[in-house]
């Protein structure tokens, strides 16, 4: 492998402000460093959102729910880094208000993937999900 | 990018190959290429499976639902790929037996994730799922 620990820190530092952002509701931080092609696959419908209008829409919908007291934290993380192309792989879990209004948490997969672009790293696609249950 | 246009070759032939080993329940086929490491997250619980031999055991469960007749087949995709790792986003649809016993069709997400070693790519993540409905 030719990745460099300087890559994977770095990955590991983006995800760290990105998510502190999404914590505080700071749509410019949460949209920093994310490609205007990015590919988003959310945990609600729809089954995809692609470019940045649509991303940004996502966040809309996830801030209704989400309070900027709640979490949307990394519980584990694997960052996979090659020279151009990149991945992070981690459970997370998130906080909001659930229908009754009372505070819920809940535990979802995140994959990411980055692409290196003029020496910086760049999401190009985020996809967050939670396992089925039967219908 | 330094991506050639043979490793994207290569992954979409990859791809094609997995693909039609999951339609024919071809064990072999759907296992090959597929790290040791990998990290799977599927559709249905559990929300993580890790190593080969859970990773089989996904498609234990996949395989009690879909029959060899019945669709895994991509319906968009895109490849991103570096020289030692890559990414492929697509949207999916398969098919199988419905809670009445009658055929059903499902719409899905999935990212792979490769690695290339000794000149090979290799599966190090995927990641099924489909947009969560209300609970």
């Amino acid at each position: 492998m030719a990745a460099t620990t300087q890559d994977e820190a770095d990955i590991r530092a983006f995800i760290e402000r990105w998510t502190a952002a999404v914590r505080n509701h700071d749509y410019e931080g949460v949209l920093a460093g994310h490609d205007s092609d990015i590919i988003m696959f959310d945990v609600p419908p729809p089954l995809q959102s692609r470019g940045l209008e649509e991303y940004r829409r996502t966040w809309d919908l996830f801030f209704s729910w989400h309070r900027p007291s709640d979490a949307f934290d990394v519980r584990e993380l694997e960052i996979i880094a090659g020279r151009e192309v990149a991945l992070a792989i981690a459970l997370m879990r998130c906080g909001g208000a659930g229908k009754d209004g009372q505070h819920t948490e809940l535990d979802f997969r995140l994959t990411i993937g980055f692409r290196k672009l003029n020496g910086s790293w760049r999401v190009v696609h985020e996809h967050h999900s939670v396992p089925a249950t039967d219908e």
